[in-house]
């Protein structure tokens, strides 16, 4: 029978944390503690309190210890991909804010897959996650805002929220938070940058029509064109995805076209950028001797080539996010709400002023 | 009242989507997927769908519809986080391989905290989640070997699984699995890399004591210094985390004390090299020109700076856990198993033969 640290209770056949507590020598606490596998404890602590838990017969109850209790509070984030800088940098900053406010932070990817995306919102929702927040470029097509309306309508009534992040508004009528950052605005801050050195067949690389993101960013680009009066050239603009693969591949068929037709380079990424770099290099051309380049992002690897680029606040996105989200718990808000980030052109070492020719 | 699909069926009072279907003049699987907010459906036919909604007020049902239905299976991960490439990639494969086989993948983060992580399992656990996967670089003491159990016992209690990806194995009585890479193997292919070069003074940037990948890693260092003959000086021995800006210190720190007393790093990932790439190029000290650099894990930015590296299969680690794990479902397998994946180095351009002294 148990060794009993309450001589005022009844010994029981099955052993309770008490019991062990008494035959360890160690305080409830402590025991708890120790089977929840939580640091701290020293290992002979838990080499006394394993023993009476083996002595006792209390492993079972331990096992279920260590895993049992209220479940957690949860913020979640979907996203297609945590390899692409640009989610995995928003996610950290979800996880970030999360932490600050005692929630777990659960990260669903679907793969672009829109039925993964339904399936995983469902999950969010049965999880009873405080906010499921959605992240990255999208086409904003009826269908696409169906779907948003959708699952704003459902999270809504479940008593959490629907939180879009680089994606534009659903609308007063959609109980949904949009966080956006100003494509347009950092691409034309980027474009002026070359336009002001002398640049004026700058190549813009990686329009993806209809998404969103895409054509923020290219209308920054055209805009600046036109505030300094440079024609725009659509043979220019090269439509591709914003994979590092894509931008290599897009300049080795640039190029493959005879001597570059452009002085300066826009990439709709700091992925692309690399890509094309490497492109460059492969044709003996420099940056930013040969050819200038700005990129987007400020992301790895922006930083370890020199890219001048455009910083757009991934992590402060995140946390907006469930600030956002978090502030309006019980207030009984559910409305719509909108907020722009800014972002910042970050001036490194590929720029150089155009040759003028005579 | 509602029209009717079906004169045989009896009117009811409530809408059924029996009865929107009718009035759009579509399948009710059509509705079923317009709700559900999957592609593909026309813009005009989701109109015509949404208005029948309205007219026979099946919006309530409709959104219980598009985000109801049976759990989906998942597999979940859990990791410090999503920022570091390592992290990343291994979710990437457990992602892959996870919808290759029809589930879900789930992403906790714990940012390094104990208690998030024992929540985050907790949470997968109740769940339901076939399997619960573990990334990382641990201390494997006596507290973290008995957490891992006590999370081994209760998961398979629960019938899912535990995984440590990146690992050491638990011992045969934990039913655990254990998928790892030859960080020591790797390690003596990229020391020995630089020794054949004739660099005897390799500064070993980033040990962790007591950290099992670490440990592995400068094993394999010390492993091929020996077998070419040379005498280990501890002082070229560099303590610090995986980080690029700690890369950057230590290295600055270095440097601080005058010349070079080395001709090669070792930087024990490819963030730390890029952090003391950086330093080096802040002293004008050029790679390969005048110091010859290795890195390990072969993940950006190890491409975009030309650095020979060591090739770590993340993605294969991820895929790994996910089909050990799922290989066992109903087969009542419980034990321990263990899987060690090889490592091989990649030859870029950061290394250089070493100038001999006279």
């Amino acid at each position: 029978m148990p060794r009993r640290a309450d001589a005022g209770e009844p010994a029981t056949r099955r052993a309770t944390i008490r019991d062990v507590a008494a035959a360890a020598g160690v305080s409830i606490a402590t025991v708890s503690r120790i089977l929840a596998g939580n640091y701290p404890s020293a290992p002979a602590t838990r080499t006394k309190v394993m023993r009476a838990v083996r002595e006792l017969d209390y492993v079972a109850n331990a096992h279920a210890r260590a895993l049992s209790g209220a479940t957690s509070k949860t913020i979640a984030i979907v996203l297609n991909s945590v390899i692409s800088p640009y989610y995995a940098h928003v996610a950290q900053g979800v996880q970030t804010q999360a932490a600050h406010h005692d929630r777990l932070c659960l990260i669903g990817t679907t793969g672009g897959d829109p039925d993964r995306e339904l399936a995983t919102v469902r999950l969010m929702r049965e999880e009873h996650a405080d906010a499921v927040i959605l992240v990255g470029n999208v086409v904003a097509n009826d269908d696409y805002r169906a779907r948003m309306a959708e699952y704003a309508h459902a999270l809504s009534a479940a008593g959490s929220q629907l939180v879009l992040c680089g994606r534009p508004p659903l609308g007063r009528d959609v109980p949904a938070i949009a966080v956006e950052f100003d494509n347009t605005g950092g691409a034309y801050a980027a474009t002026s940058h070359l336009l002001s050195q002398g640049h004026q067949r700058i190549l813009y690389l990686g329009h993806r029509p209809g998404y969103t993101t895409s054509e923020g960013r290219i209308a920054g680009y055209r805009n600046a064109l036109a505030a300094f009066g440079v024609s725009n050239d659509l043979d220019l603009e090269v439509e591709g995805t914003l994979e590092r693969n894509e931008g290599y591949r897009m300049m080795k068929r640039r190029l493959a076209r005879g001597t570059p037709d452009f002085t300066a380079v826009f990439a709709a990424n700091d992925q692309i950028a690399a890509g094309a770099r490497q492109a460059l290099r492969e044709h003996d051309l420099r940056i930013p001797d040969d050819i200038s380049m700005v990129g987007y992002d400020d992301l790895p690897p922006a930083e370890d080539i020199g890219l001048t680029t455009v910083h757009v606040p991934h992590e402060e996105l995140g946390r907006t996010a469930v600030r956002l989200a978090l502030e309006r718990e019980g207030t009984g808000a559910t409305g719509a709400a909108h907020v722009m980030l800014g972002t910042h052109i970050v001036v490194r070492d590929s720029v150089r002023p155009a040759v003028r020719k005579a």
